[in-house]
């Protein structure tokens, strides 16, 4: 099994910081999306989407999407649970994990995809071309700064996101915030619980996989 | 338990024929999303987010995110599953319902939600103002042919969108080409291969639901 990764990228972090969680161990080969690596003819041989994280399984199959890699592997390695335990923490695992995903990690790629040139005609990840959208850019700043005060209110006096657990709902804001700064959209200072629990699941040894 | 559902709008759509084709039987309350009743107070009270679809259950706690619904209903009644039986399925349906969700449905709530007047500072569920980008209209249409031509290669000698099985990932490819439809981008004629696979779903007594 292999692990099609890009160590600079938000997404196939949150693989990795998964993985680390769960004590796996993936053969990892270094894919450059910047550069354009993705979307070469050695690696549309493997994925013809273009996309990463990708996981090639030893019978030369692949599974791609971030979420889908490590339901895999949730599956295959149940311990630790980091989709929840029962149908309820399961269902608030996935509903954070979308929000997160929507109000953070989707509109920080709009800023960074819609106004870094490294990616011209490549606004949406994957083999087609698509122009940027410069409005997206201020859109996505704003969205992020919004999804700062929201979490920060739902994290008021809880260790994690969801539950007293630590899960990949965790995982997924942790490497979206981080994401979100790296852009340039610090968190405020003033928001305290987002700083407390950013230290707490940042101290993982998982975070730094 | 209630669902507030809108009868007209994909996303909601998705837990009802979810629901039908599992057989459960769940309370329905409308709210007009058009009409803006989402984000009004009485419904705020329910769900701060103003977002379709949600579950309240029956100690006034909410699940929202259709993704997070289903996953709930999949846990409290297993049969028929919906998601994959091993690892490989359940992973491959992800997979696919997250690229049904990114090539299409999110392309197709990109075209009319910058188009239409009725989204005018809506061009984002929920209840933040985020102003329309009238350039995501084209490049939706465009995405969601893309998405078209793909999805008709990957149906090629196959019943379904993942292996052998009706799933989830056939619900959600059903619900954002209808979805498609409605706001105008028809699937070509020449791409045979949906138009045989839409009918086999279509046809199934959940489609009504």
């Amino acid at each position: 099994m292999k692990l099609f990764d890009m160590t600079g990228a938000p997404n196939p972090r949150r693989v990795r910081v998964f993985l680390a969680e769960k004590g796996i161990d993936v053969e990892k080969v270094q894919i450059d999306i910047m550069g354009g690596e993705n979307l070469q003819s050695n690696y549309l041989a493997i994925n013809p989407r273009g996309v990463l994280p990708t996981v090639q399984l030893d019978d030369g199959s692949i599974i791609d999407e971030t979420s889908a890699i490590c339901r895999y592997f949730e599956e295959t390695n149940p311990e630790p649970a980091l989709y929840g335990q029962d149908a309820v923490s399961k269902a608030q695992i996935e509903s954070w994990i979308r929000q997160i995903e929507g109000d953070a990690f989707a509109p920080t790629a709009d800023v960074l995809r819609n106004s870094n040139p490294a990616f011209e005609n490549r606004s949406i990840p994957g083999t087609d071309n698509t122009p940027q959208v410069p409005a997206l850019a201020d859109r996505g700043t704003d969205r992020v700064k919004a999804f700062y005060a929201r979490l920060d209110n739902h994290l008021a006096g809880s260790d994690y996101v969801v539950g007293e657990n630590y899960s990949a709902a965790d995982i997924t804001a942790m490497c979206a915030i981080d994401f979100a700064e790296y852009v340039g959209i610090a968190v405020p200072k003033a928001l305290g619980n987002i700083t407390k629990w950013r230290n707490r699941v940042s101290s993982r040894p998982s975070a730094q996989a």
